[in-house]
């Protein structure tokens, strides 16, 4: 077992890293910045963590950057950086969705790997404009789907990659949370304020802010390609301006069927993204909460229980995990290893070479194909659930 | 605590009962034998067990029954058991679907009690036809939905209806099996070829073997009725000649949405029937593997593990329980409930008294209702999942 | 799979039973006579239910007892069922630990099967005692501890015999309750009462009405005997006149280590009996709240999970099974299981027939190692924990 | 809730880290960096990785150390960097236990603050030598018994030192694991190498590699101390010098029982290390495999399921948690909250401020205990199980 692949990344020279937003009181900056340090491959050199100069500063200051290289807009940053000698390899985007589009244009307009959260933007317009731009910069693009990034749902992709399950009958992706089943965007959280503001997130609440987890992480195991979906999209919780309940139908290509629900008022669910796929030979069940196990039943055989660096885990999961068996990895170390699989990409690629082909991270590509999904989802809620395929503007 | 009550249940006299199938190798016929026995309420006197005359004189030979009390038709037996001065109170019927019609008639006119496995007939038609049947008979008519017996099950339903959970807005009801994942019903199965032939199963393979169930459970735990259904109906295995997988949205009145997934080839799943609800102010799950806990989250506090017998089961479990916490029971037992319950019916209908408010068991209208799901279900698929009311021939 | 099995047990003929103590609000004695009820291999004619003539009498006409068969003691009852033509095969004991002693006696005196209560008796002289009256009696002799009844348990001990985890070297019993937490005893509970009572219960509480079947379930499954132990018995509510938490250091002939510990003050504990056995080549885990399930670990493999009925049972559990996979048995149902190899080892007994060699249940020569391990305990407990042998009186 | 407490711990400056031990291929050296590294608060600058200089060299550059830093000899490297105006604040010990006596003895003399690995050290008398220097040095020495950083961890302590469980009564603590269960140290497997030779991991094999660390934990929750102890060391793989398997009765001052089962051979098991501990008035449980859960029984009401981050966690727990509920920490975010807390620690001491309160984390104490706990167990099993109070050489 080679464990331990990982925390040997931090080789050559780390990356340097510039991130924007995700200054004091934002939880996913602060969620990216752990991530980009565990395995030490990257160092935080530069931000415009806030467009407010006073708060740009003081998190600046907290996070260790030089004074100069706390801006206070992310123009002016990636202008300053792209000039420096040292200038970063690569931007983290940690705003709100509606900010991605124009940030994410600039950096890589400047010339700057980008790194950014998900949903790719707010709007399938920006989404398609944003893929053209990122495939004319020639530079990377990585998408922190970072459910992707967890050991065991790698080993679920290679299993099913091989045939340990035969061919994918059934799909049922789920994800429920329930955080949002009172006005909790009244009581100030910042986290809830922006989730719940169609322009700050888009027209899907639900849908983009876990939805789209659900949607990209059975898609990155299965293989598969949904075609079309029914949707019904709910909203629960009075004046709410945006989904928080929604539960689809999906066919994929080659016959496969599906379910993915999302819910933000499923109270008694922490964080409960789970996806079970059954094939003609097996089937496979994973639920991230105990992200180090994975369920195999092999047709006519016993269940068998597959852990994190156990008898049953195979070279994929092996390569992005740390620590042995029966020592949990979690949130944070699955987060990690997307950003470790972006700094071998963004090393082979400004080196030249050729990339382990094992690597794997999600691309624009598979942003784009999350704005699909969530505009066809809506599309198809407005039609009352008719079937609508996953293409949209131009698609 | 009152554990134990359901033991007393065989005070004045046993109810004699009759059963029309269920002779050797029938599965169910059996579970229905163990559930009248459990608590010494009925007593097992008479049989059309077999349309073989041999084997319904063996199989009533092995039950004990008298040999002119073994009949070879169904027919026979109503007429002669409702001339006998010990004739059967009641009759169980646990033949496959396609007969549960006529047989059910026949003993309702000759003014038997029945208890009916389900779904109750294979037509919708039948089923109606049967209702009026029924209502004008004068007669019980007990359909063996056998979840809805696990205290557990009595519990939620309490809950909910006490507001436990506040307004319910979302169900998610699914029943995985895998079981029928490969052509079993071309190795000489009884169980399997029955249950996927079109003639003797109805309409409907899989949402009528289990579909109803989940349907039925959700139902009655909830107090809420489908208004609407959008269908996906699959059959995975090649030359099925019935649904296998099915997956449908659910719009409820009073508009909590809902979800309902029911497969048989979702490999590693044994009888995987699931149910969890989410209400305004707190959410219920449910799973019939693990029958004696009911999760319950009340908004903002920590998850509850409620046990059958435990601190936190109120009288509507207790009433239908046996044995104290930590010994488990399971599906016979609530199966037997079903039984019981029935027993509090025909004995307080026979006496002419009132009968128990707490009382609860399945009747003939939910048998209606399922026949309608399914009706509903088969149409909404036919026209590429349109929202479709659950209604039917004259409903 | 032979699913079903036991549920073909009622043929020839029932047999007839009798029944002492369990008469009205005594839970054990309603647990017997459901397991005797389950698969139909046993009628209950007569009983001595109470040394109260009125109670007697009305908890006999509440069974469906013929008044003449209620009798008021078990002298009486020995005597009148020897006699009579239709007497009772064999009696159920289901009083206070210390009656075992003189009622079976009386009902092996009088050319009676006894079927016995756990633990065997009050005192190791009794237990020794009993035990030369049985085997000069010509009878046979159950005991009811009742858990080596259920399938998978069965399944454990048939894969130890067949090598499937090697040597044993370690063997984890526990049994943990938290009903007696506090003075139970004194808010008028029966089942706390007796419990607690030493005249009533023997010297030991904890370890002889929880710790005995822990032991016995254990030896059980490995098939190995403890040669010594060390104990420390601890009583922690105050004023209680026995034991109620046990933890025992255990020697196993062969080389085999274990732990023993049983408590009634754990809270948060229903019954939590589990047994986990670690050999040279596997290990096996098993907890008596999910009886279906026996966790199987191959040296250097992933775990599996071993359902009843399922992929990985086999026929040692499938001959005491009834309904299929996923449609969980329980307690009465493990209960059954004993009454069931009980009277197959009854009917061949009385035909001269030879016993079919699965047939399993616990032997009087299990309760004398049941009382030798009390008496054990109490000794090294008594002697601060030394290493004490488990023999006694003779032994 | 204040999740993020820890993530904003990289405030004023980085404290500087050096490392004696795990260079390339040592597991628990990757550990500590990846723990210093999570949140901030330390820079690794110097290392003695290797007593070979050419891996000395190689491992110092992979970790990015500067060349002059990168050490061969540890006591090179506590003179050095004495001596240097920015040389390191704190050194961790990451070696074999045979070498953390001399190591840790030369930088408290040289004036470093010490983060040792357990057990502190191979003898009891080292043990109590180190805690005379370490109080006469005036530096701080942080021993890593890393589970007690898991916030469910501080979650019991408090939820005991507050009375939540009423008095203890039981505590049962147990870390079984299974990768030892063959002669792993004759594969040229360098953990098992080392651990099972007695001249590098002291007398104790699996007590000291795994039974330290649940006897801390133990006493990290409870707060009560062992008096004597009753202990069985078995060694079940043959040629193995030292322990794999041990079990132990506990006597708590106060009066409470206790079990400490520690096994290498339980094959199945990953790292089990579990925590039952039950009180007067209510029960706790936590297994560390799921770390972000804590099982609560209040007596007399439903068991709750409190998690990090969740409704039922409080300051202790909120303090030493990133990420939101349902977003799993694991093993490696536990181990970084002891860096965290001894880095809060060595600030407020340097810089002769008040430590805030909260602040725990294991020291040299802790370290006496558990060397004084191996070395009773070894008296007692030597002494056939006798019960052998916790004191030592001077004790």
């Amino acid at each position: 077992m080679t464990i331990g692949a990982n925390t040997s990344a931090g080789i050559p020279r780390r990356l340097r890293l510039g991130m924007v937003g995700g200054g004091q009181g934002a939880f996913i900056g602060a969620v990216h910045r752990i991530a980009a340090r565990i395995d030490d491959a990257y160092e935080l050199v530069a931000g415009a963590l806030s467009s407010d100069p006073e708060r740009a500063r003081i998190s600046g200051a907290e996070l260790g950057l030089a004074p100069e290289r706390a801006y206070t807009s992310y123009e002016g940053m990636a202008r300053a950086e792209s000039r420096r000698p040292d200038g970063i390899d690569a931007v983290a985007i940690v705003t709100p969705n509606h900010m991605h589009f124009p940030i994410a244009k600039t950096f890589l307009e400047a010339g700057i790997h980008v790194i950014c959260d998900k949903p790719l933007t707010s709007t399938l317009e920006d989404a398609l404009a944003l893929q053209q731009i990122a495939e004319g910069s020639g530079k990377l693009f990585v998408l922190t789907h970072n459910y992707t990034g967890y050991p065991m749902i790698r080993q679920a992709r290679a299993m099913i990659a091989e045939g340990a399950i035969g061919k994918v009958r059934v799909v049922q992706a789920e994800y429920l949370q329930g955080w949002l089943a009172t006005r909790v965007e009244d009581t100030g959280s910042k986290q809830a304020g922006w989730r719940t503001d169609p322009a700050k997130s888009g027209a899907g609440g639900c849908i983009g802010d876990i939805g789209t987890h659900a949607f990209n992480l059975a898609g990155f195991v299965t293989g598969l390609e949904v075609e079309t979906l029914s949707a019904d999209l709910s909203t629960f919780v009075e004046g709410r301006r945006v989904d928080d309940h929604i539960q689809i139908l999906l066919r994929y290509a080659g016959g496969a069927k599906g379910t993915l629900v999302a819910s933000q008022v499923a109270i008694g669910s922490e964080n409960g993204l789970k996806l079970r796929i059954y094939g003609e030979t097996g089937g496979l069940e994973w639920v991230q909460e105990e992200p180090n196990q994975l369920w195999y039943t092999p047709l006519g055989e016993a269940k068998r229980l597959l852990t994190r660096g156990g008898a049953g885990a195979g070279p994929a999961a092996n390569r992005v995990t740390r620590v042995p068996f029966g020592h949990p990895e979690g949130y944070l170390e699955g987060f990690a290893n997307i950003y470790v699989e972006a700094a071998r990409a963004i090393r082979a690629f400004d080196a030249g070479t050729a990339l382990d082909p094992d690597v794997a991270y999600p691309t624009i590509a598979d942003g784009v194909a999350g704005m699909r999904f969530i505009d066809a989802a809506i599309r198809s809620a407005q039609a009352d659930g008719r079937w609508t395929p996953l293409v949209g503007i131009g698609g």
